[in-house]
């Protein structure tokens, strides 16, 4: 058994091109030895977003509070709310944002693939994200 | 994308041996098409709890309001609390528990399996749990 406190996982700031104001905490990754996918708390400060982008793992996301939204390839932003258990598919765009005043937070998880370590994504090459 | 206000997930009361007082909210599993691994969202009534119990899935829990606990295979209880991330591995004993007075929530994600559905799990035979 491996416990962890979300709060004392150190938050490692993500700086790649298109995100702002969001901390990742890589509470349960393949540094941990999980063996099919990770658990990881993103925390967005208000205005906070990912960049619109994609990749070959899925989400599957479960809100925890604040004021989040997902916005679509197409651009179209679905207000969410704490409580929201959301999917998107692999390769399906998506953007994270915060669209509050107060921090945004949620569980992310992702599929360890081959080769990968459950804290960072395969990027989609050749496109706008 | 999928979105599911967890809320809105009707309740499953799990009614096998040695559980009591749980309800599953099976948010995100292989009904919805779920690649890799499900979300479901647990509740334990006060009092509430599995059994103590393995299965071939290891499950990462994310624990979201309430006083919970979990049992190892010894029989000792280890107190968790709301922002706990916690990893069980293929085939350990674990039990959950609610000991406190209101009821207590944790999302609880396992590998979809081969033949598997994200919804049951892959209960060890010969074992008194």
């Amino acid at each position: 058994m491996i416990r962890k406190p979300y709060a004392q996982v150190p938050g490692v700031a993500i700086d790649k091109p298109g995100f702002q104001g969001m901390t990742a905490r890589f509470a349960l990754t393949g540094d941990d030895g999980m063996p099919h996918y990770a658990l990881r708390v993103m925390e967005f400060a208000p205005g906070g977003h990912t960049s619109l982008h994609a990749h070959a793992e899925e989400h599957e996301f479960f809100f925890l509070e604040g004021e989040p939204a997902i916005v679509d390839g197409e651009g179209k932003e679905t207000r969410l709310a704490p409580g929201d258990a959301v999917y998107t598919a692999p390769h399906e765009a998506h953007q994270i944002r915060n669209v509050g005043d107060t921090v945004m937070r949620m569980v992310c998880t992702i599929p360890i693939l081959a080769g990968g370590d459950g804290k960072t994504t395969t990027q989609q090459s050749g496109g706008t994200y």
